[in-house]
């Protein structure tokens, strides 16, 4: 009992692990089997850990289900999805950040969004003070629809459910579909946060390797058969971190292999406004009947009002709406104005063309300046911000990481977006985040520092 | 299989519903057991029904735990808590909500409200476009610390974690506590929300009846003793529905009572400011250990931009923080930047004086329209919208409630509040939608409707 009380304290044992069975313990401390049964039966009666029937005995309280951001020295965890978000987050005013995943502030529609506000600030009374109706804003659930519409997704406004953020609305879906236990499949590289959000609802994640027109079918069909996965999760389009947009061959195929195992979907498609020609759409492809997306302007509009969406069937999103007020009361009704007053006055489409333009210019000067350091990228992105990029000489990007770190550069490591840790010589790079030199300065002398002696001698 | 899938279709069985156990299928269908045992591992198999060993088959894909809303036509659901958040939610212009849970817009402070928006239309880029940091926008929560201190809660900057909504803010804290299946006792009568809210995250839900002083303390004590709960969730100060408040023995008996069984208790405080008299916080008798206090501005300032907190143990605070990265991705920055703002100017606290002296004057003129009718308060709040009356002669408050309803009234049944449903002739008044005389002539003619005939004819 001692023994397991101090590394509990010492935090060897972290809130939710899974303590050793009793037969392993028995051997491991040289005791008895009855004496470890007795042992853990006593600190389950005090309740300092818990048995599950069936699954063996786990420490509790306080339950700390993402415990994984707690292990280890700051400095360690450059791989640690929530670590990532962290310092993306906490980076300072001088930090430079070609490592976070948004644009900086002076990229999105200021001028536009200044207007807006000051117009819901002459708006009706209610927009300023009240509840949103259970599903959200219906003019600006009506905007949404029709630009699905155009997508070839066909929703009608009650089959659009508005939520806090596109994360929010993922969480409200996993809420919906996932039960401890549940199989997940996500794409290998993905978004890291993905796994922090799975991790939260307790599901097993199963990683498909990715490639430049979409996940490995073999192996998604493979995981199919022996996972029976409950759902799959992934980017549409603009496919986070690797640029990569899926091929109306793959989704077809894709969907052809879903369907019959009754796998849901769930897209990811916040990305959806960086588009410049439109690419296939697995919602469309499907008609919202298993497939569900997500939508967010918190990318392309503002982050400080932010807006996201669920598209889905009426029936699904009827009752993802009742864990929304259970769980939300409901979505933020002032971004939602916020948003409707941008899309309506066409200030955001003005500011879109923009912006992708403007990304399309930083994307190639990003791809040309990595390539003069040995740096290549994975594709070449038709859309968006991320550029997916391999070192040289199999370096090791986690310590490039920490390199570039020291001298005031958060970059963000491959494996940190990989479930299976096979992107250790990736980086993912945000092209509007990536103009200074003193990027591309650090990351030489990181590359060189790094490079094992003989590569460097020679 | 046949029968089992033909329930399902038509709803009779819902998704998450238990099915009946082997032996009574067997005898209801009059098949064996074994012909049951197979049918249902099939079905599992299938994927259409899960086993959840030691409890039986359930329903599964999707997974609605929420089902409970889903029960019944809309007339027949007058006590289900999720009907009752739409009821309040959905209503027309046109409706009276004498019912629902916040203020009228034209009781907000709308004039400040505008002048604050303008005012962060005109301030930095980044308050209007950026994410927050982790814990949320730092100068607010410096705020909330101080005006927690001023009640005596001792909180750091660091032991308040902003998010979207009180509501978010509870969510967020049972995502770090509580595992399904474990047990959380909340007063009866509460908060309809919080039993909608304990059921996503598949507590074991344990009622304590209310007294006019906080919980009847010998139920509280035997409950602890006998279902070793993990957390008490509660309202301080204001109680919803009752108005009452906590008296400092029993505030002083509970936590004595608390701290040895290891108890963590959930002091949900969004009503603090509309209190004009100071009463005992658990959290200050506690000292933010093993309480932790939720917050919120969205009833006194504005529910369109929402904004909660919670306050605990930097330690504790630091893992929730990562829970609300991996689903929300932090909380909404802008509504932040527009409370900050009206804290700042002063404009908040002349609204609050003015507010409390307005709901004292609509207190005393509900309840003396309501003792007219014969019904009584279950005690006379001194703060708050609320007051929890009860009907006379055992009326039926869910018919009185459908009565109203098809005036265009909406009402608050008592036991919509009652895990017990103990409170079957208690209504909920918001005295701050209470002031039409229609209102008080649909009740009188809905009680001598309900009223039984030997009753009505003496």
């Amino acid at each position: 009992m001692t023994t397991i009380r101090e590394r509990i304290a010492a935090r060897q044992l972290t809130p939710g692990a899974r303590l050793p069975s009793v037969r392993q313990a028995a051997r491991s401390m040289g005791v008895s089997v009855s004496t470890v049964v007795e042992a853990y039966e006593r600190l389950a009666a005090e309740g300092v850990i818990k048995s599950r029937p069936g699954s063996g005995f786990y420490v509790s309280a306080p339950l700390a289900p993402l415990a994984l951001g707690k292990i280890g020295p700051r400095l360690d965890r450059e791989v640690d999805p929530l670590w990532m978000s962290r310092q993306s987050l906490e980076a300072g005013e001088e930090m430079l950040r070609p490592g976070c995943g948004w644009l900086p502030a002076e990229w999105m529609p200021e001028a536009a969004l200044r207007r807006a506000l000051k117009a819901v600030a002459r708006g009706s009374a209610a927009s300023l003070t009240d509840y949103s109706e259970p599903l959200g804003l219906a003019p600006l659930r009506g905007f949404i629809a029709r630009r699905l519409g155009e997508r070839d997704i066909p929703a009608a406004p009650d089959q659009i459910l508005l939520t806090g953020s596109g994360t929010q609305a993922i969480d409200l879906v996993c809420r919906f579909l996932i039960e401890p236990g549940d199989t997940v499949l996500i794409d290998d590289p993905c978004y890291f946060n993905f796994r922090a959000l799975l991790q939260a609802h307790r599901a097993d994640i199963v990683g498909v390797p990715m490639t430049p027109n979409g996940p490995d079918l073999e192996i998604f069909a493979q995981s199919l058969a022996q996972k029976r996965p409950r759902l799959y999760l992934t980017n549409a389009a603009v496919h986070n971190p690797t640029g990569a947009a899926i091929s109306s061959t793959t989704a077809h195929r894709l969907m052809a292999l879903a369907e019959p195992a009754g796998l849901i979907i769930v897209e990811d498609d916040i990305f959806a406004d960086f588009e410049t020609a439109p690419t296939p759409r697995l919602a469309a492809f499907d008609g919202l009947r298993n497939v569900i997306q997500i939508g967010s302007f918190s990318k392309t509009l503002s982050a400080a009002a932010r807006c996201g969406y669920i598209a889905a069937r009426p029936d699904w999103i009827e009752q993802i709406a009742d864990i929304g007020l259970a769980t939300q009361f409901g979505s933020p009704r002032l971004s939602a104005e916020i948003a409707l007053t941008l899309l309506k006055d066409g200030g955001y489409r003005r500011h879109l063309e923009a912006l992708r333009a403007r990304l399309a210019g930083a994307r190639t000067a990003t791809i040309r300046r990595l390539e003069a350091l040995g740096i290549t990228p994975f594709v070449e992105p038709k859309a968006g911000m991320f550029v997916w990029a391999r070192l040289p000489d199999e370096a090791d990007a986690s310590q490039i990481a920490r390199l570039c770190l020291a001298e005031g550069i958060v970059l963000a490591p491959g494996n940190a977006f990989s479930l299976g840790q096979t992107a250790r010589d990736y980086l993912r790079f945000n092209v509007s985040q990536s103009d200074d030199p003193r990027i591309y300065d650090s990351l030489s002398r990181a590359l060189q520092a790094s490079a094992p002696p003989m590569r460097a001698a020679g």
